[in-house]
């Protein structure tokens, strides 16, 4: 394809990367989305696209806007196994959001999915495959996607009220306070074991 | 104040109070806010603002922009006392969701409310006014506000997760299943009564 101006330096070409591949991953989803077809359309090497990213989850991550990486993130929840899983997560959930740094990229990210189709169907299935994936592999029984759901949905919720809306009193609640009160309704989605006897 | 061109019709009228409306409930809350001054400062007589919204709260309705009226809603969901009012709760808030006549209002409400502050501050006035004060009414125990923010949290990141971002399998769930999946977790929030033995 000729050129017709100055070469975009890397900056734009960062930036046109990033335009290709949400709208690559939006369409086609993670799994059947490649690096190199990214590359490709995006006119670079796929050299270029790792030395910018590092991955394909990298470039996953920078494509949503989502501000820290998931894979420590849900590692650090699970790593203790079903035991107090529900506790971690709301306690994990809350520190991300209680830290402004990541609190403002991650309203961003909500605020485009609430108004956006295209934001909608990225973060869809960023979450999808990114974080919900793991909290279901760590829940039991029937339904466990659902459930997993569920559980993402309170704390989606509980992220709508305090930050956005900031109802009180759970906009100025204790993060102590909010993990003791969820605790109870995320390990009846999280953990279907039978209550020892 | 002299008028230099045709005096306004009822459409432009009525969208003018509401405009007025809108500032006076977000910036002085529900109880400070009267009809009277709202007609003042919208330059008609009382009686023009009773005609077009019938009551104080059927103008802070419309000004809010939601689809229905909340007193019967929830005193619905209260009549029969606090046995079921979890399983009552999730039903009807499911049940304008899932209608397509309220939820596209509803949708547009929350989405103004996610994106402009002046329209989270009027949001966050009439859930707590209108529709939380009265659940919380019904929860006995301590932290009873606090536990009701946190049923109505649940409920709205249902809201996000299902008619939103559209996840599965909780957007395409049977309403019934949802109700008993949500059952026990809003029950723990609801009521707080010992177990009977």
């Amino acid at each position: 394809m000729p050129r017709t101006g100055r070469r975009p330096g890397p900056n734009t070409t960062r930036g046109h990367i990033l335009d290709v591949a949400r709208r690559q991953f939006a369409l086609a989803g993670f799994d059947a989305t490649s690096l190199r077809a990214i590359a490709a359309e995006s006119g670079v090497d796929p050299g270029v696209v790792m030395h910018f990213f590092g991955s394909k989850n990298g470039l996953f991550q920078a494509a949503v806007g989502w501000p820290f990486d998931p894979g420590p993130f849900t590692a650090q929840i699970a790593e203790d196994g079903p035991d107090g899983v529900a506790a971690r997560l709301a306690r994990a959930f809350l520190a991300v959001w209680d830290e402004p740094t990541t609190r403002a990229p991650l309203l961003a990210v909500f605020r485009s999915a609430m108004t956006q189709e295209a934001a909608a169907l990225l973060l869809r299935e960023f979450l999808v495959r990114q974080i919900f994936a793991r909290i279901a592999g760590l829940v039991d029984g029937p339904h466990a996607d659902l459930r997993a759901n569920l559980a993402a949905a309170h704390l989606i919720g509980v992220a709508v009220l305090r930050y956005v809306l900031r109802v009180e009193p759970i906009a100025s609640a204790d993060i102590e306070a909010l993990v003791a009160h969820l605790t109870p309704s995320l390990t009846g989605y999280l953990d279907n074991r039978p209550t020892p006897p």
